[in-house]
C-alpha cells in the first residue's frame, strides 16, 4: 500500500492547494464546447498508468473546463459548499464502499442514515415521527413523493404546483404520467391558494424558496386545503430548508410541519457535497407500498425493513457519513452561523442594489438570494450577465420574472466573505458601464 | 487549511490502514438490528467537534456495523471493488464539487463523461455511435431505458423479461405503470424465446448475467424478434458487461450490439466504487424526448444538449472522474487481468465443489459466480449459510433455483486471491460438518 499512501498524499496535497487558491480561478469555465473532449485521447490506454498521470491531466486538461462551484465567487443557481469534513468523509465513503441494498449489507449505513436524518429533522424544528431517507438529489426525492401520492390515491392523476415550482416537479409528473397543472403566482411569486382546484388532484407541491426568486408558497393555507380534501402535500424546501436551523427564520416555514412529505437538500446550503437530498414523510407506509418489492435473494432472517423498500434505488451509497461529518464538525451553532452570515451578506447586497440609481430589485428577498436588474431592455441585461460571467471574476445566473430577464445573485458558499460580495457588485457595475457605453 | 491537511492526513492514514487490514475484520457485520443506532447520540452536537472525533467514532461506533464489501472474502451478491485510484478520485470529486446541471456548469464533467463512456464502449467491443451516460445505479438506468421505450411506443404497455431478471425491472415497470410479464426460463435459466409474446409490448429486457445464477438470455434471438416487431430491447449486463473487456468472452454477449439500450455497472465488476452505472442507447433522441424539459433559467447561449436532458436527475455528480481514474490506472490490460483471474478462481472453486461428495453444482457457470448446495434440505443449506456468515470468516448469499435454496459464491473483488477462495471452501466444509452433526 505504499503506492496508495504516496498517491493519496499527492491527491490530498492537490485538494488542499486547490481549496487554498479558489479565488485564483475564473469561476465560469472559459472553454468552448468540445474543447475538453478534443484534448482527451480517443481511447483508454492499453497499459496501466501511474495515478500521478491522473493528477497531471486533471491540471493540464480538465481544469480549464471546471466551473468552480467551490469558489467563494460562485453566485449562480444556488451556490453550494463542499466543506472540508464532508470532502474527507467522501474519501472514507469510497474506501468503505458500502452498498446499502438491505440492512445486513451495511447496518452502519442504514442506521446512521436513520439517525442523521433524525438529527437534521430536530435541527430544522420538524415534528417527531417523520420517516427520513437520503437520496441522490431532489429530483429523485420529489419523484418518490409523487409516486407515493399516486399510490395513495390512484384514481386522481393531477398534480398542482405553482408556476414557479422547480422543473423536477414537471419531470416527475411526466415520468409518473400525472397531469401537472401550474397554479399562478401572485405579485410576490407565491402560489395563489384561491386558484387551487383540488378536484382530481393526488398531490400539491408547495415550495419554500423557489428556484427563480426564492418565493414562499402559503404552505399553511395549502395544508389546510389538502387536509380537507385528503390530497398529499409535498413541500419542496430543497434550497431553503437548511435555513430552518435558525429559529428566528422558522416563521418562513410555517405549515411545513403539516406536509405529507418534505425535501431538503443538505448538498445545497448545508455544506455537504453533491449527492445528499433528504426526504421526510409522515406516511412511510405509502412510500413503502409504492416501492417495496423484496426479491428472494434479499430475504433474510432479520425482520428489518430495508432502505431500498422506500426508494427507486437498490444499492445505496453511504451518504449518511458525509452528513454526519458535517453535523458533527459544525454543530448546530456552526450551521446557524453560516446561514446567518449568508443572510447578512445578501441583505447587504440587496441594499447596495436598492440604493444605486439605474438598478432595481425584482423580488422580495427571503433568504440568501437577490433578484435584480439594470434599467433597460432584457437584451441589455442578458449582455451584461454574459460579460460578467465571461470575465471569470464571478459567476451569476438569471431567471425570468413577470416576463422580464432578471439577474440572480445567490449566496451559499461558506467561503464567501463580504469582500467577495462587494467584488461581485463592483464587477456588475463595471460591466454595466461597458454594456451601456 | 493546515487543519484540512492534518485532518486529511489522518483520514488518509485511516484508509490506508483499513485497506491493509481488510482480512482482519469479520466480513458480515456482527451486530443486532438497532445496536448501531443505540450507540449514537439522540441529537446533533450543539458545538463544532474536531474531525478527529469523526474518525474516533467511525472506529468505536460504526465499524462493528460495517459489512466489509472491500474484503477479499466478500463473496455475497456481486462482489465489488473500490480500487485505490477510484477512492482517491472520489476525494477529488468531492473537492471539486461539480454540479452537472448543464454544460456550462461543468464542461469538464459533461465532456469527460462523454469520453469515458465511449472509451468503455470500445473496451467492451460495442458498436460506434452509441450515446452513453453515467447514472447512480442500474435501477435508474433501467428505469430510464424503459421510460424511453414507453415514450417511443406509448400505446403498448407491456414489458417482457425473464423470470430471472433483476428486481429493478419490476420496480421500474411499477413506477412507469407498465405491465411486467415474466417469461419462463429454460433448464439453464435463460429466457425462452418461444414464450415471448410481443403483442402489446413496448420493451423486452434481456439479461446477460442474471442476479441469481448469472444465466444468459439468448440476446441475438430476442433482438431478432424485437427488430421485427419494433419493440425496444434493453440489455441488462449490469454485472457481467465488464467481462466483455476480454475478447475471448465476447461470444457470451452475442446480440447485445443490436440492443436499443444497454446497462453495465463499472461499480460492480470494474473497480469503481458505488455510484457508477453506464447506460448506452442507440436511440438518444427518444431518451431525450422522454426526459428533456429545459426551464428558462437553464437556457443559455451555447447550443449544447445537457446531460440532464437524458435522465431523471438534474444535478449530476462528477462520476466520470472515478471511471477515468480506473481506466487510466489499470489500462485495458489491467482490467482484463482482473476479469481473467476472477474467472480462473471461479472455475477452480467450481471444480472443488463438483469433485466433492455431498455437494452439487446448481447452474452452469458463465462468469465469476458459482451456484451450489450441500446435499439435504433447503433448511440445512439455509442453516449452513447462516453459520458461515455468522462466523465472519467469509460472506456469501443465496438464491432460489428450481424452487431450491442455492448458495452463491461471487468472485469480484480485485483483492481476492486463490488463498481466499480456498479459505472460503474450507469454511463451507467446516460449517457443513457442524450442520450435519
Amino acid at each position: 500500500m505504499s503506492t496508495f499512501r504516496e498517491d493519496g498524499g499527492a491527491a490530498l496535497d492537490w485538494v488542499a492547494s486547490y481549496l487554498d487558491r479558489l479565488r485564483e480561478y475564473p469561476v465560469l469555465a472559459q472553454v468552448e464546447p468540445g474543447e475538453i473532449r478534443a484534448a482527451l485521447p480517443l481511447a483508454a490506454p492499453e497499459r496501466a498508468e501511474p495515478f500521478a498521470n491522473v493528477l497531471r491531466d486533471l491540471d493540464g486538461v480538465l481544469m480549464s473546463g471546471i466551473t468552480h462551484w467551490q469558489s467563494p465567487r460562485h453566485f449562480a443557481y444556488f451556490a453550494t459548499t463542499g466543506s472540508e469534513p464532508a470532502i474527507l468523509a467522501e474519501l472514507l465513503i469510497a474506501a468503505l464502499n458500502q452498498v446499502g441494498i438491505l440492512w445486513r449489507a451495511s447496518p452502519a449505513l442504514q442506521e446512521l442514515e436513520e439517525v442523521t436524518v433524525d438529527w437534521l429533522r430536530q435541527l430544522l424544528g420538524l415534528p417527531d415521527g417523520l420517516h427520513g431517507q437520503i437520496e441522490d438529489g431532489a429530483s429523485l426525492s420529489t419523484m418518490i413523493a409523487l409516486a407515493s401520492a399516486r399510490e395513495a390515491r390512484p384514481e386522481s392523476r393531477v398534480v398542482l404546483a405553482s408556476e414557479h415550482a422547480h422543473s423536477s416537479v414537471e419531470k416527475a409528473a411526466r415520468l409518473l404520467e400525472l397531469d401537472l397543472r401550474k397554479v399562478p403566482g401572485d405579485d410576490v411569486f407565491a402560489l395563489r391558494v384561491d386558484q387551487l382546484d383540488l378536484a382530481e388532484a393526488c398531490a400539491v407541491v408547495a415550495t419554500i424558496g423557489t428556484t427563480g426568486p426564492t418565493s414562499i408558497d402559503p404552505v399553511a393555507a395549502i395544508a389546510e386545503r389538502c387536509e380537507e380534501e385528503g390530497v398529499w402535500l409535498h413541500v419542496d424546501a430543497a434550497y431553503a430548508g437548511s435555513a430552518a436551523v435558525c429559529p428566528e427564520l422558522r416563521g418562513l416555514f410555517s405549515g411545513w410541519e403539516r406536509a405529507d412529505s418534505i425535501v431538503v437538500n443538505p448538498h445545497k446550503w448545508l455544506l455537504v457535497p453533491q449527492g445528499c437530498s433528504v426526504l421526510w414523510t409522515r406516511r412511510p407506509e405509502e412510500v413503502r407500498n409504492a416501492f417495496s418489492l423484496v426479491p428472494e435473494y434479499l430475504r433474510v432472517a432479520e425482520e428489518v425493513a430495508s432502505l431500498s423498500e422506500y426508494t427507486q434505488v437498490l444499492g445505496k451509497r453511504f451518504r449518511a457519513l458525509k452528513l454526519w461529518a458535517v453535523l458533527r464538525c459544525y454543530g448546530r451553532e456552526g450551521l446557524q452561523a453560516v446561514i446567518r452570515e449568508h443572510l447578512r451578506l445578501a441583505a447587504l447586497f440587496e441594499r447596495w442594489v436598492g440604493e444605486e440609481p439605474g438598478w432595481e430589485l425584482c423580488a422580495p428577498r427571503h433568504f440568501s438570494l437577490v433578484c435584480f436588474r439594470h434599467e433597460g431592455s432584457d437584451e441589455l441585461n442578458e449582455a451584461l450577465l454574459e460579460r460578467v460571467n465571461a470575465s471569470g471574476d464571478v459567476f451569476l445566473s438569471h431567471t425570468r420574472l413577470d416576463g422580464r430577464y432578471v439577474v440572480r445573485l445567490a449566496i451559499g458558499n461558506a467561503r464567501t466573505t463580504e469582500d467577495d460580495v462587494r467584488f461581485a457588485w463592483e464587477v456588475l457595475r463595471r460591466e454595466a458601464r461597458g454594456v451601456v457605453a
